[in-house]
């Protein structure tokens, strides 16, 4: 396979804001960037996207893998991210088919769920086969706490998503943006750039997607089309969310805190182990 | 004025599922519903919305407003919503002007910043000019604490989005949706039905719109066209939202919890009682 070029364009991930606090004292605070980056097609306007900017050219990679634009890595020959004017330059090898009719100039804006291409999605769903994973309670506990130690964005200047992707308790890539799509695109985008060995190494272990978002439809569909059958939330779950992975046979797991939290649907996917939940809380009651 | 017929057509908010805990016992937990409202004007689809259903009329009613295809309510002679078939049919009086052209249809998910419109709702932000409100540190603890007490579907089902109007410390509205877009496209249709009176009651008194999610680039200027010049909010500010904050002059406030918060920008309109805030907590250093 040819891989694309691709630039590393990485961009400063916060700002400093002086504010002022409930004593009435100046305050210098971090919060997180947010920056448009207008993606370009063989030089044509596709999309503007709002972005943290740490990783730009997964994420390119990735809305155009999810938007179902580009069906393989092959046919992408560089991504060319330039912060100064705001830029990603997408060339391809053979141009992408009906693109004019496929989009239209958009600004997808931060936590937006990419309206048209959702109901094509859907529409994909039920030809969706996943693959025959496996978690237990220990591997569970192994992510969860992972994600409390990681260091993030969110930590210093908090107000963006963060996701990340596991094989069993190893945790591949950790991405943050200002909207939970973006940093699930970025995931995507890097996931294909891995496609050659990202079930070779441990084929045993099953791929999980952790997400601090809320396990909505949009989050359920996603996953399953990048075949990961195992999706864990600190938040809780949408009725669409629910409906969708119950119909996949995608296991969501969501409220995963410390040793707590509810597997809503594909409970045959996680192998529970009810002695490592310790001592029940009387606020679990 | 002629105000428009509305039906009442609210629907239940929350569906019970079962799910598996840590201690791998069987539990019935309340989910958010979430359900899609396709709206009709004219009997021409415009858009699908994917809702809770607390109050359909008043979304319908303020998407229109926000997406600037109806300037007046007197243009709008009913709204009719039918969950049986999930459907809110709108007519005009004398039609919408462009409609082909300024719509296309699609569909917009929980959390979506509706794309398109957005470029033109910044276009318009220089052209706002917002009232001369103030709000004393006394008013935003009173509001801080009337949302804590607030009976909500988030207490018992979790994953929505609050927002509501205040006038002063009087709470006019509270409404929670799937998607924080919504919630606030609500508040506008319901402040449009209460036009004639809104500001008469208690000219003094500012109005402050609270919102449970991010200070986005979005919901300050949704904010802003509503004419609330204060904007309250748990959670923190992205860098566009701070931006465009500071540029209109709007006054944003975040992580308020308790004595706590934070003054990001339009801090002429706070009136600080630091007395108020009480000893300092060793987490706040």
């Amino acid at each position: 396979m040819t891989r694309p070029v691709l630039t590393d364009a990485r961009a400063p991930l916060t700002r400093s804001v002086q504010v002022v606090n409930a004593h009435g004292e100046e305050e210098a605070i971090s919060i997180p960037a947010e920056r448009d980056l207008t993606v370009y097609v063989d030089k044509r306007e596709l999309v503007t996207l709002m972005t943290l900017g740490a990783h730009p050219e997964w994420l390119v990679l990735g809305y155009l893998r999810n938007q179902r634009l580009v069906r393989s890595l092959d046919a992408v020959e560089s991504v060319t991210v330039d912060w100064d004017v705001g830029a990603a330059a997408v060339r391809t090898r053979e141009g992408i088919d009906d693109i004019e009719e496929r989009t239209s100039r958009r600004v997808v804006t931060t936590g937006c769920g990419q309206g048209t291409v959702f109901g094509a999605l859907m529409d994909e769903v039920d030809s969706v086969h996943l693959p025959d994973a496996r978690l237990t309670q220990a591997q569970l506990y192994a992510i969860v706490n992972a994600i409390r130690l990681q260091e993030s964005t969110y930590k210093s200047a908090g107000s963006v998503h963060g996701c990340a992707l596991f094989r069993g308790e190893e945790m591949l890539l950790f991405v943050e943006d200002v909207g939970r799509h973006n940093a699930i695109d970025t995931i995507a985008g890097w996931m294909w750039l891995q496609e050659d060995n990202a079930h070779a190494a441990a084929p045993d272990a099953p791929l999980v997607f952790y997400t601090t978002g809320r396990l909505t439809s949009e989050m359920v569909i996603k996953s399953a089309q990048m075949g990961v059958a195992i999706v864990v939330s600190r938040s809780g779950i949408t009725q669409m969310g629910f409906e969708i992975a119950e119909r996949l046979g995608l296991c969501t797991v969501g409220r995963a805190t410390g040793k707590h939290f509810l597997c809503y649907t594909g409970r045959e996917r996680l192998l529970l182990q009810p002695a490592l939940a310790g001592t029940r809380l009387r606020s679990e009651t």
